[in-house]
């Protein structure tokens, strides 16, 4: 398996501070790496989102740069192909066959105002169904189907909570057995 | 096809607004045919997600009731089968194909504090995985396997604005060519 990084672009510091939650933990939980967040630095933030990773298991990544065309240039230098979630761009189901041939991949999502040059930098300009809705719904779509549902069953090791699925009612376990 | 209704728990305002919105505009973008939402009562973030409605086309219904319990009472005398999405649910690849034969759902979506009665009142009690992440997230992965990705074709009549969609930059066009 390679690699997978999502890119949140332009986080501003209160505003969107659960929307970036939401975009970590989605990542996370449907099979990516790591997230690398952008622009105003939300130090509360970035450590809620790595706290849930630690209590949770699993290996995934939590870090910032300012500047959100650094990832892209790195992931450009290592030859990693970089898709973009925009309701503009083309549709998933006719780009997802060619985004599976790519053993890794950087996932950038905006953000309030994407800048023109992000358009430029991506490989594919996807999206995820052609109307306004979430960010974070437009990634877990495109991360379900880049898995192909596997990542459900992924397991995260060296857990301190799990869950144990239950028809009705809520059990959280202690230890890891994955 | 069957009627999808979201039910929104416990909105909080100001706290929830941007979430909330992007559970009723992930709704709408993926296929589902209403959202309602509870608790708080919110005129700015119904409006905002009415407005998205009224100018990207379709007939999405936004609905406001307080007592969550009310559309749930409604769907068991119509006899409509209620997906409750929760982290401590089953799995979603275990239940999908019988969640699939139901021709009309209402999916229910916390919220921060989701009462117990709610996954008594369940027919099924549903994981996107069972770690933590976003109800946006689950929702939209539950509807794009409810509707096998035919949803992201959906097609949205009497829309005053249209994407076309494009390899690299945006083009948004007025009218309806739905």
């Amino acid at each position: 398996m390679g690699k997978v990084t999502v890119l949140r672009l332009g986080h501003r510091l209160h505003r969107d501070d659960r929307l970036s939650t939401h975009v970590g933990l989605t990542a996370r939980a449907l099979g990516a790496d790591e997230v690398i967040y952008t622009d105003d630095k939300d130090d509360a933030m970035l450590a809620s989102v790595a706290e849930v990773a630690g209590k949770w298991g699993g290996k995934f990544k939590v870090s910032y740069v300012e500047d959100w065309k650094e990832p892209l240039k790195e992931a450009k230098k290592k030859k990693i192909k970089i898709v973009h979630l925009t309701m503009y761009g083309e549709p998933l189901q006719k780009k997802i066959s060619a985004i599976r041939k790519e053993k890794n991949l950087m996932i950038a999502v905006g953000g309030a105002k994407v800048p023109g040059q992000m358009y430029i930098a991506a490989d594919y300009n996807v999206a995820v169904g052609s109307q306004p809705h979430s960010e974070v719904a437009a990634l877990a779509v495109l991360l379900h189907e880049y898995f192909k549902g596997k990542e459900l069953a992924k397991k995260f090791p060296k857990a301190k909570l799990r869950i144990e699925p239950q028809a009705s009612g809520k059990k959280v376990i202690a230890g890891d057995r994955n």
